[in-house]
């Protein structure tokens, strides 16, 4: 699909400079942080304001065009890709704070401003926004993905995050969904309809976010256990004591390799727990000794404290740089993610059944988790010009979404459907895919919202 | 709209005696606990099974009649009258509780288990559902009204522990949503979508409930402030410090007196904050210390500590029985419950806002209500065979939704719409209201999913 000449003119008069055709625009916005590819959109549009945005759909819905949102382009399951051409909506200029408000601990943001952005502004306030998924994503995007990360064990994903949004449907449209009240009962919780919805159902321009307040004190450790099932069972027994973890992540013993080899660090290549707790004073002691009597009788190995902020800010950069560390272990590969999310109970297991399967395909992929969540990932590296590795791979990432699926878990902790998961929502779902089909049918019924995404294609 | 009789005998022939058109059990359906009235439905269905629910509405689509979903009728806005006929499917029978799964803290339960059946079952395992609405409601209509209560501001409400559905549609069709994981990013969240529904979509007939660890230590208190602006300023401070409270509750003066009265207690009639911390050990300690200093910089005056497990039991029973306290100031009275629930940094102005209306009108309306979530309720009392009174504490009840829209707030906080808030839905939705529409209309096209109830009837 090309774009007619006299669209191009209208969102030309529209947009002026903010509207390219040029290749170099185009191309930008064509990537993928994964092994997802398509070609590039045909267009791409920065808008400024809700209601550039507002008149940009209204133009692209009379002529059947798919618009598809841009955030920062670091999503892992091709969401923003042009697989049915159509203009790319690039949301960074829509990157302003409107406004903050201290007292209710929620802060109002346009869809471009990045995680990192806000908490930045917020430091003064004595409040943050908790939901990390490592990369300085925008907001708008996180929202479109559900995403969550280290934190939300915690404090939430984005789903429990976002109180209210400002909603441009695919006819132009602008709609609010939520309200400030920290709860409401009042009608369908579009909000939540729109959060995870990837851009299928229509364009985030603005989110009321809920804010936490920062810790007095933070406790942050690692810890390296014999076994796997030992270090599972540690979060399990701690989770069900109740003990309020910020984060407690799982790392493989090839990741600690990762770790090692990127950062120059030292840790034993064995299975290690990464915790975190937000307190204050005797409180936060109080926490951090009980765990420390439960990872004792799981067998723990001695904790590494990071004693002061620059020790925690090292260990969660370690943390955070873990992908471009496990692809490091690889020179010249790229990677296919896995993102299951199980029972905690079943967790064990799958991680070890995930394990063996790498290693009977002979492929390398470290393996680490959001584990008080029941959530994990494999980075699983290839060779981007050997199809049979990459096949080799797909095979064992959706062996193991069949095995999540199995146990009631979810093929997607975190990271979304986007093109890579999307022939194993019927698996998932069963009959509900009807359900989801219906509602995009009803909202976007000329199916220009980021086509190809998510749900199967109108038929 | 009476049933055809051919109905009747296909519904007969399904259900036996559990098909009813008998005046009683019609009667024993047609109820509300405040002042919405409607005529009694033209039949009752007990279900005992998700496939006899499924059968019913297949039959009810074909002939375009009528289901209202019925848990134990504790709703206090109407969702459950029949009117516009049709037939009311009385859940009470299927109330197993279906699985519980202690290592993943969730249990599956059907739609007629009550939150104290299954608390009760929950007992030796450390485990509870904390969501407490007060009375003791069916989790199924717990989930449609998406109810919360007085410990919502620590563990959410039902749209935050109702991790997946089973839901019967309006033609028959059985789906499952959400997962057993903690958490998916895997498409649109029809679980959040059901809650809340106020059964206008579909019949839930399978809940899995997110569990909590059953605290190890608890404390509770009642203390006295001088002003309601000092008692809710305690409560933003508390909150913002990060301290968890596990409930933090508000009754005014006239609800001392309602409780003294009622209850034979002896508050002093003032503004009262009733807190309850979960923990275990030195950090709770901690925590009820920190929260002490806040409360003395507010000017509480001492806190009445309730000691044991049966000082507890009696401070929420005393809680739990405000309704019928407030009642009891006013015998013969029935009530227009208002629900609004706001940005905590409006919620003095509001409340005190919501009294001096009240003392204009003069009506009798104590207040209440769960200030760390910004909601609160005024139990206005009225003679049920004056229609003056009843008009005033309308007006009453619109105005403080009109304020609470004004500062970004909502009409419910917890209760829902059904025929009580109908009204006021388009001020608080606007466009979005649309949205909604069209949702109920891509699912439920006869419109015989509880009609009449939360949104505007199809045009």
């Amino acid at each position: 699909m090309t774009i007619a000449d006299q669209l191009q003119g209208e969102l030309a008069a529209l947009l002026g400079a903010r509207f390219s055709t040029k290749r170099a625009d185009r191309e930008q916005h064509a990537g993928s942080e994964t092994f997802h590819r398509a070609p590039p959109p045909d267009a791409v549009v920065w808008p400024q304001n809700t209601a550039e945005v507002s008149r940009i759909l209204a133009l692209c819905h009379a002529r059947r065009v798919p618009v598809i949102g841009w955030g920062t382009g670091t999503s892992l399951e091709g969401h923003a890709l042009a697989t049915h051409g159509g203009i790319t909506m690039d949301l960074g200029r829509m990157d302003r704070i409107r406004d903050i408000r201290a007292e209710d601990m929620l802060a109002v943001v346009e869809p471009g401003v990045t995680r990192e952005a806000l908490n930045a502004d917020l430091r003064a306030t004595g409040l943050f926004f908790p939901v990390d998924p490592g990369a300085n994503a925008s907001l708008g995007g996180m929202a479109s993905t559900r995403a969550s990360g280290t934190t939300a064990v915690r404090y939430g994903t984005m789903r429990d995050n976002v109180l209210a949004l400002e909603v441009v449907l695919a006819d132009g449209r602008i709609i609010r969904t939520g309200s400030r009240a920290a709860k409401s009962s009042a009608g369908y919780d579009l909000t939540g309809l729109f959060v995870g919805a990837e851009g299928t159902l229509g364009i985030i321009t603005e989110l009321t976010l809920r804010l936490h307040g920062q810790p007095e004190d933070v406790a942050a450790a690692v810890c390296a256990f014999e076994t796997l099932e030992q270090a599972v069972d540690c979060v399990t027994a701690t989770i069900q004591t109740g003990i309020p973890m910020a984060r407690i992540e799982f790392v493989d013993a090839e990741t600690a390799r990762a770790f090692n080899s990127y950062s120059g660090t030292n840790l034993r290549e064995q299975p290690h727990l990464m915790v975190e707790f937000h307190g204050s004073g005797e409180s936060l002691r109080a926490d951090v000794a009980r765990f420390g009597e439960i990872a004792a009788e799981y067998g723990g190995l001695g904790f590494d404290w990071a004693e002061s902020a620059e020790d925690r800010s090292r260990l969660w950069k370690m943390r955070h740089g873990a992908y471009p560390a496990c692809l490091s272990l690889r020179p010249g590969a790229t990677a296919v993610v896995t993102d299951i999310c199980v029972p905690i109970s079943a967790l064990a297991a799958q991680v070890a059944a995930a394990r063996d399967d790498i290693r009977a395909e002979g492929l390398l992929g470290p393996i680490l988790g959001h584990v008080g969540d029941g959530n994990f990932h494999s980075t699983l590296l290839v060779d981007p010009d050997n199809p049979q590795e990459l096949a080799a791979a797909k095979r064992i990432a959706n062996r193991m979404a069949e095995r999540a699926i199995a146990v009631g878990g979810t093929i997607s902790g975190e990271h979304g459907i986007g093109v890579g998961k999307r022939g194993l929502m019927a698996a998932q779902h069963g009959a509900a895919i009807g359900v989801m089909a219906a509602i995009k049918q009803a909202l976007d019924p000329e199916n220009i919202m980021n086509p190809g995404k998510m749900i199967p294609d109108p038929v």
